[in-house]
């Protein structure tokens, strides 16, 4: 199967041209109509063998994370996932149905969730696989909740619970909560979100060093993974907050308002601590948190 | 340098926020404004080390191809890009300043065009590098130029010289033709328009097969660069016809609307063939072109 062969095999899939697109796979480029009032988001994660998934895991899995982790993306910012393109690098010898397998698991989650996948590059690779999706979305009438925006005193809540991305495959499972953060954007004043890729620990870091203030954790309130339950306490904690690839939320709002959303809201959210002006990450017991999330280091 | 330190190195080179971007680097996904009345452009293209560039190449010019390659896809939709994203994965051992040099070459060609860099992703690799780039454009008031209308009396024409690619290592270095494409689609009535990524033979295959017509060519017409001079006439001939990578313009306009072109433009514009209406690609003496452009095969 040659490049040409393998792309029209891909395009089959694809014909249908949901709004916002006029023209998919086949030119230089995807043709759009962006929303003429709202905002437009634009994200990229590329995905490495041997990294962030294995030679021997199921190549439709491999490409649905791929996915997932851009629309992940996309809700953390409050938005909707619009469209899609995907780059990928096989060698020859895994094979053209590796590479069909691979978009088929990428075409499937970009159904499920609207999503046009609308162009893309297919490479041979001398180098293992990689894996690049690249993400539009829209913001809803609401705008786009930024990292920026938490203040002194807001509530602290993350999604659904932390700690088992890798015990139960949910690295590869996970489903992207594009429902929340809409549900949240459009009916609660969110102030400040992000998605949960690297560790709670190190995303609320981000946001409170983005908006120039800290933060205080209960630790009993965390909402912990079934899975962790065989774990000591203590490990359960440290994995539930550095482990990377819970791809949960992580948002602050007025503490008035998380009352109103705990006291109403059917999806499983909890309130794991608050936003204050001192540039520090503590406990409730005033104790400095230590641990740190899941990072790459170049020498 | 850790992933955190290595993104706010890359943020200081691209704070300045231009239209129509609203939060670059450093949230969960950047946030723009799209012009409301114009079409959005999407594309996206990975670079494999072994494939499309060699370990000991300037990692500044890795980066600047990254880029220059969907910069030519946007180009050849007859528009302006506006934002890219970037992936970029390689192994520890490259050291941080490989992937700083390979996002300075980057961002330097962005500058050039205009286009803010507004978030990506870095990765460790175990598996060589890979760099992907995907790029959002912005149509003119023309709108979109596509393969697929191209029309039978049409010629055909392409920018610059071809087939010089890797011999003066242009596929590294070439200047993408956003300009010459604005310019014709500005004051031009095109019909078809591609990039010539993988030889002249093969985009303009993709032109005829997606308008359900053929080309003829003249084979003497050809605009052979210069760096061929020393190779035999045929061999001229199918070097300019089939090297990947030149990133020239191959487009269709009415015949006489080609007349009022070349007689007025300063840009090197050259008529090649024409658009017939039988499904082949022919030399004007009716033999069938037979020269493939580049592929790549999967078993």
């Amino acid at each position: 199967m040659n490049e040409e062969e393998f792309i029209a095999k891909i395009g089959q899939g694809s014909r249908e041209l949901r709004s916002p697109l006029l023209v998919g796979i086949g030119d230089d480029a995807a043709v759009f109509k962006p929303h003429p009032r709202h905002f437009g988001f634009f994200a990229t994660d590329m995905l490495c063998e041997g990294v962030h998934f294995l030679p021997e895991e199921d190549p439709k899995l491999v490409g649905r994370k791929a996915l997932a982790v851009n629309i992940s993306d996309i809700a953390a910012m409050g938005g909707r996932p619009t469209l899609a393109v995907l780059s990928i690098a096989f060698p020859k010898e895994r094979g053209a149905q590796y590479g069909l397998d691979l978009v088929a698991g990428v075409q499937s989650l970009a159904d499920e969730f609207g999503i046009s996948l609308c162009g893309g590059d297919t490479n041979r690779s001398v180098h293992g696989v990689h894996v690049c999706v690249s993400i539009l979305g829209e913001s809803t009438g609401k705008g786009a909740v930024l990292r920026s925006d938490a203040k002194v005193g807001d509530a602290i809540l993350v999604s659904g619970k932390l700690g088992d991305s890798f015990a139960t495959r949910k690295h590869l499972l996970f489903k992207p909560r594009v429902e929340e953060a809409v549900f949240l954007n459009e009916n609660y004043s969110l102030h400040a979100m992000a998605d949960i890729s690297d560790g709670l620990i190190r995303d609320l870091g981000n946001i409170v060093k983005a908006s120039q203030c800290g933060a205080v954790l209960y630790p009993e309130k965390i909402p912990l993974s079934d899975s962790l339950k065989s774990l000591a306490r203590e490990e359960q904690l440290q994995r539930a907050l550095t482990d990377g690839e819970d791809f949960e939320l992580v948002f602050t709002m007025d503490a008035k308002e998380a009352e109103r959303l705990l006291s109403k809201s059917s999806y499983e959210f909890t309130k794991v601590g608050h936003i204050v002006s001192e540039k520090t990450l503590t406990w409730s017991d005033s104790q400095m948190i230590k641990m740190k999330g899941y990072t790459h280091t170049w020498s």
